[in-house]
Formats: structure tokens, C-alpha cells, sequence
């Protein structure tokens, strides 16, 4: 028998317990043995729930309790987190956590703690949700120079502008309609200043570089200030704009940040709505790969958290190894990035003088909006665009373009 | 030093190669230690090649070499790659492969063989090429009951269906062109009548249950009977026709067939062209994910076969568990599946004496055909279907339409 313990019973630990109970067949024919939840940390009770009885309080009943193999954490945030989780992998247990938080900031940190004690530290669920992405990314495109990371990792801010592209609506409405179907939290910032899907594309990338990439170093900006008008210049274009979190290698530069780009109808990740993930991933020798599914949720959440608690059962005593170490990456500055820029300015300035300043631009009109000019720069150096627009006192927004 | 042995130094053996030598610095930190090529069987010489010395004719040189870690069987066909494998796991040496072959009539009885002598036997490039689909299955979607696969499996036949949608070519000659362009092989049948798809969905449906899963039980049908007329209806219908390989689980059935669908444009697969594969998999608990990349490809495939190499040696002496017994599992006949058809008859039967038979139908019109009526059944179940076909002596042709 193998013995599991849940850390926080809530939508995905609840999610965790409804996985296991529903494919507890199969599961136990994979790894072989019997798997069994022993315990589930909670500060609440829950009577009159099926699993009440296994309900504890305090957590030196699990972390002293030699029986329990395979520690669930899905708490999130980093604290009492990281704390529970070295003390679990210290005593000999393995680790399956949802946690981006405690992933990104304590992911190497923890990784090594584990090969030290020839157990494991799994966190498939942490990105991409019920997406395979991570063990992709560690045991398949291994053979790789992976150059370039794209993705749409954060459900609730691609439902908010694919409902903003479809209603026509401003992002305040939509957010607010979000919160009451419960696909945003009452407090969204993380979602929708791309704090989430900072921290995400902080542990793809450390993935695929092999080193420590810190997420406090990742250029983040989110989708409050895109307005309905600027959807509406996006369909003028045939473009959509989506909360896009990248890496790419140009040469030995590393460029990481999180932002809102306009990408056009060939763009790999066009059709990724509502609340779905894509990852798009180009390597040096597989070309273009795409990854998309459920990238939040209770069940594909729980069901990543449980592939990994299968893949601990399968690897007792046998670390898998993790091509991610504590050895920092720098990041190169976004100003030596390259983009084209999408720009509206609150007053009529004719053309000629915006060329002067951008160089040849492509002007863009939305029907209904007047009174404000519109265009789309050439590709230039973010610094230098940057010091272009200071020239500007009316800019009403900027878009950055895929290229 | 981890020695391998590439058998086979044809298209993906130097495939291998390059990827190797490409990717050396950053594979061999993966694996914490050197890999080494250290012979490459082939019937040929290769004067003037870099890898000349490594070149040997006698398979027994290698299998007897107990320094050779790894095995690269890229040789395709069931012989002589199934002796070789054989032999070499027997011997305690892991093997990766591409061959589709191999796998699909051999693969359960050489995953048992592997355990046996703690060894591995690898082969995610055997399905998809580059995509990461094989391990995905095997490690990562493992808390699900996988209730459908449905993939673009065979890139040939892809791009010559893109190829007749753009160009409103017919069959035959989009073939030749494909040939001239190394896109089709100059003996094509294993593409173009679905027997390469029908291997490679044997493979995932073997993962996804657990169980052997006969290729020979699989109803296949190619694309050869696909015409320019049939195209035609499709843009009229604004669906795609595509090359399917499906496996879905319906109650205790299971259905497993690879032939041309219509498909409409909400399918996850519609935007899946040229020469590229994507794989739709539905589990109970994630809901719908999708894998999408380039299926075929000297370099992509390579780089599958070694992110296998690099697996096998990150587990020397620890055999991966593979969920693939020998037992077979037998498959429902599709008489018993239930499909939409689409249907061509060559007189102008009236509407009237086809919705006697089929009952409600939806007609449909294309541009420049005439002599004929066309039209698309309500869901049916197969059976009947071929009871309502055969009462009409003019069928033109028809195609099942994905539901």
C-alpha cells in the first residue's frame, strides 16, 4: 500500500481526493500497489464528509508518520508550503504540488533536496494545468535547444479578453461577469497583472535553460489597461490580443516577459480561447511543437497532481532527474528585445510627423473611433521605441505585435 | 561514458547523429555523463562520412560489445530489427526506436522482455514524430480514463489532402507531385492506405488501455478513393476531409479505425495542415488536450529517438513502467459505431426516395457538379448505414463525418 497525504482540502485537494476515487482502478494497476489517502491537512472540519475521518489538524501527524510515502501540497502561496514540503522531503517523502508560488521561488532549492534524499519533487500541475508540459519539457524534448516559449498560461485573463472580443465589451464589465461565474477571484490581481503567468514561464524557462531564472526578474505587465477600443482596432487588423508569456534565445541573449501582444490569424496560439491554455514551443531541431487543454480547473488540475503522485509511486527510492539547478540565470534586458508596436495617440497628429519620429508606419482605423490616431511601428528595439514615445504627450496605449 | 549503437544510418540515423553532435554539451548535462556513438550499423560504406569508422556491417560486433549501453534501432520494418532487439535487451542493453513496425506488432512482449532484464524499451518517435505523445500517455496522463484519441497520425497523407483542398487537385496527381518532393515515398501504399496511421493508433491504444491492441483488428481505410469532387462538397459544407486514426471507448466498447472524415470547423484538429500531426485525447477527468507538431521529419524524429536515449540513460538498471501488457484486447466491430455520412449518389435520385431509405437528410449543392445528388445522412449506426448504402447501385462514394 502506498500512503498519500493531501495538504489543503480545497478545490484541488477536493479535486486530488474525486480523481483517485473515481480512476482508483487503473491508478492502482499503474503503479502496482494500493493507493491510499491517509490524510488530509485542513485547519476546517468537514462533517459529514466521506473523507472526515481523515481530516487532521496539524501536520507533525503526517510528517512524523513513517507509513506516509507521498506528500499532495496544494495550499499554494509559499508559506506554511515550503516549510512542510523540505521537512517532507528531508523524512524520505516524495512531493506532488500545484504550487507555482513555492515552484518558482523554491523549485531548484527543492529539487536538490529531493535527489539528496533519493525521493522526488513533482509539480506537472503547477503550469499548463491538466497539460502535459512539464515532464514534457524534463524527460521528452530533452534532445533539444529549445530557442523559444510561448504561452497562454492563465485561464482567467484569456477568458476575460476572448469575452472582451466577443462582447465588445470593457475589461472592468467583463472581470466583473468573470468573478460571478467564479472564473476570476475577488481579489484577481495575480491573474490579471500576469503575476501567475510570470511565475509560470519562471519555471518553463529554468526548465529549459537548466538554471535558476527568477521570476522577480521577468519584465510582467497585465491586461487592465487594454480597453475595449483596442479590441476593436485588434479586429480592424484581424488580430487578437492575448496575455502572452514568452522566452526566446536570440543568440546568447535570454529575453522573459509577460505581456499583452497582438498576434495575427498564423499565429500558433490564435485559437486558443476562453479559458484553454497553449504552449508553443520551438526547438532547434523539432522545429514548432503546441501543447493545449485545460490549463486550470479542479479535475485537470487534480489530475496532473495525481499523475505525479503515480509517477513518485513508480520512482520510490529512484530520483528522477530534473534538468533544473540552483545556479542563477541572468536575463538580458528587455530593451535590446525586438517588437513592432501597436500606438494610439489622443490627438490628430498628422502622419509625417509620426513617421519622423517611428519611421515608416502602418496606420490603422477602427470604425466608430475618432479623434485619436493609430498605427503600427516598424520592428525596433523596445529602448528605442520607448524613447520615440516619450516624444509623445497623447499616447492612449501600446500594444506590443508578435513578430 | 554511455556507448550507443545506431542500427540503420539512413534518414533518422543521421537524423541521430546530427542531433547528437548539435546538441552534445547540453544532452550530455542531462545525462550527467558523455554519450558516445560508437557504432553504426549499416550494410553500406560511407567513404569521406565524419562517422566512416564507426561504420560496422555485422550486427553480432555490436551485441556482443558489452561497453554498448544503448541501442538505436531505426531500421524500420519488423525484420531483422525485431531479432536485433531482441537480442540486445536479452543482452541488457536499452533500446530506442522509431519503428512504428516493430512496436505495433512487437511492442508489449518487448516492454516485458526489457523489465526482465532491467532495461528499457523506448519509442515515442514510433508515433508523431517529434510531438511528445508516447511518454505523455505512458507518464503524464496517467490519472485518466482516456475515453478518445483521435489523430492526424501520417504527415504524407495530410499534405496531400491540404495540397487537394488548396489546390483542387485530384488524388493521383497531388501524389506524384508529393513524390517528386521526398514528401511521399515512391511505394506510397503505407501511407495513402492508412496502414502507417492504423500502426501508430495501435500504439496509443495500447497505452491508453493498458492492454495488446492487434493492428490487423483495425478497420482501415486510406485516401485514395478521395476525388477532387469530394473536396468540393467539403468547401460546401465548410468542413475539411481529413485522414482520422480514432480509438473511443463507448461503455464497454471499444472502437478503433483510421479512415478520411469530414470534420467541421470547431474540430480541434481542423487547423492541422501540410505535413504536420496533431493528437486530440479526451480523459474523464482533464476533459479535451491536444499535441501538435511536426509528425515526421529527419530531425524531429531523431530528436524524439534520442530524448529516449537520454531517458535510457538517466535509468540504467531502473526499468520505466509501461502500461502495455501482453493481454489482448478486443475491439468492437464498427458495425456497432455511429457516424454522420456524407454521400454521393450518381443518378438524380429525388430527395423524396433517399430520405425512404436514410431518413431526414441535409442535400448538398456544390459549384460545378451536376448529374449527380449529395447529401449527408442523420447519425447512424454503421450497419444500418451499409444495409441503407447497398439498396442504391450508383454510390459515387461516401465519407464518414465526425460527430
Amino acid at each position: 500500500m502506498i500512503n498519500i497525504a493531501v495538504l489543503g482540502y480545497g478545490t484541488v485537494g477536493s479535486g486530488v481526493v474525486e480523481v483517485i476515487g473515481t480512476n482508483q482502478d487503473s491508478i492502482n494497476k499503474k503503479i502496482e500497489d494500493e493507493l491510499n489517502i491517509k490524510y488530509i491537512l485542513d485547519l476546517r472540519d468537514f462533517p459529514g464528509d466521506p473523507m472526515e475521518s481523515r481530516i487532521v489538524h496539524d501536520y507533525s501527524v503526517i510528517s512524523s508518520d513513517d507509513e506516509v510515502d507521498i506528500i499532495v501540497e496544494v495550499l499554494g502561496g509559499v508559506e506554511p508550503a515550503y516549510t512542510f514540503v523540505k521537512e517532507a522531503l528531508s523524512k524520505g517523502k516524495s512531493v506532488a504540488t500545484s504550487n507555482k508560488e513555492l515552484v518558482a521561488a523554491h523549485g531548484a532549492e527543492l529539487i536538490a533536496l529531493a535527489k539528496q534524499n533519493k525521493v522526488n519533487f513533482l509539480f506537472e500541475a503547477s503550469v499548463g494545468g491538466g497539460i502535459p508540459i512539464i515532464r514534457p519539457l524534463n524527460s521528452s524534448l530533452t534532445a533539444e535547444n529549445i530557442t523559444e516559449i510561448t504561452g497562454i498560461l492563465n485561464g482567467t485573463t484569456n477568458y476575460i479578453l476572448t469575452k472582451m472580443t466577443e462582447d465588445g465589451s470593457d475589461f472592468e464589465d467583463v472581470l466583473r461577469e468573470a468573478q460571478e461565474k467564479g472564473y476570476a477571484e475577488r481579489n484577481p490581481e495575480a491573474d490579471v497583472e500576469g503575476y501567475d503567468a510570470c511565475r509560470k514561464i519562471a519555471i518553463l524557462t529554468s526548465l529549459a535553460c537548466g538554471k535558476q531564472v527568477d521570476y522577480q526578474d521577468i519584465y510582467t505587465e497585465g491586461i487592465t489597461k487594454i480597453s475595449a477600443a483596442d479590441i476593436r482596432y485588434a479586429k480592424a487588423m484581424k488580430q487578437s490580443i492575448k496575455l502572452l508569456a514568452t522566452m526566446k534565445k536570440v543568440g546568447q541573449n535570454l529575453f522573459c516577459m509577460v505581456c499583452p501582444m497582438l498576434i495575427g490569424q498564423n499565429h500558433p496560439l490564435i485559437n486558443v480561447n476562453d479559458v484553454f491554455n497553449g504552449i508553443f514551443v520551438h526547438g532547434n531541431m523539432l522545429d514548432d511543437a503546441m501543447f493545449y487543454g485545460r490549463g486550470a480547473g479542479k479535475l485537470p488540475t487534480a489530475s496532473a497532481v495525481v499523475a505525479d503522485v503515480i509517477e513518485a509511486a513508480r520512482h520510490r527510492h529512484v530520483s528522477i532527474k530534473t534538468y533544473w539547478s540552483t545556479e542563477k540565470k541572468e536575463l538580458t534586458n528587455i530593451d535590446e528585445s525586438i517588437h513592432k508596436y501597436f500606438v494610439r495617440l489622443k490627438k490628430n497628429i498628422d502622419e509625417t510627423t509620426v513617421e519622423t519620429v517611428f519611421g515608416r508606419v502602418e496606420m490603422v482605423k477602427a470604425q466608430g473611433i475618432s479623434d485619436e490616431i493609430a498605427f503600427v511601428t516598424p520592428i525596433m528595439e523596445e529602448k528605442d521605441f520607448k524613447k520615440a514615445i516619450a516624444q509623445f504627450d497623447s499616447v492612449l496605449n501600446y500594444i506590443r505585435v508578435a513578430i
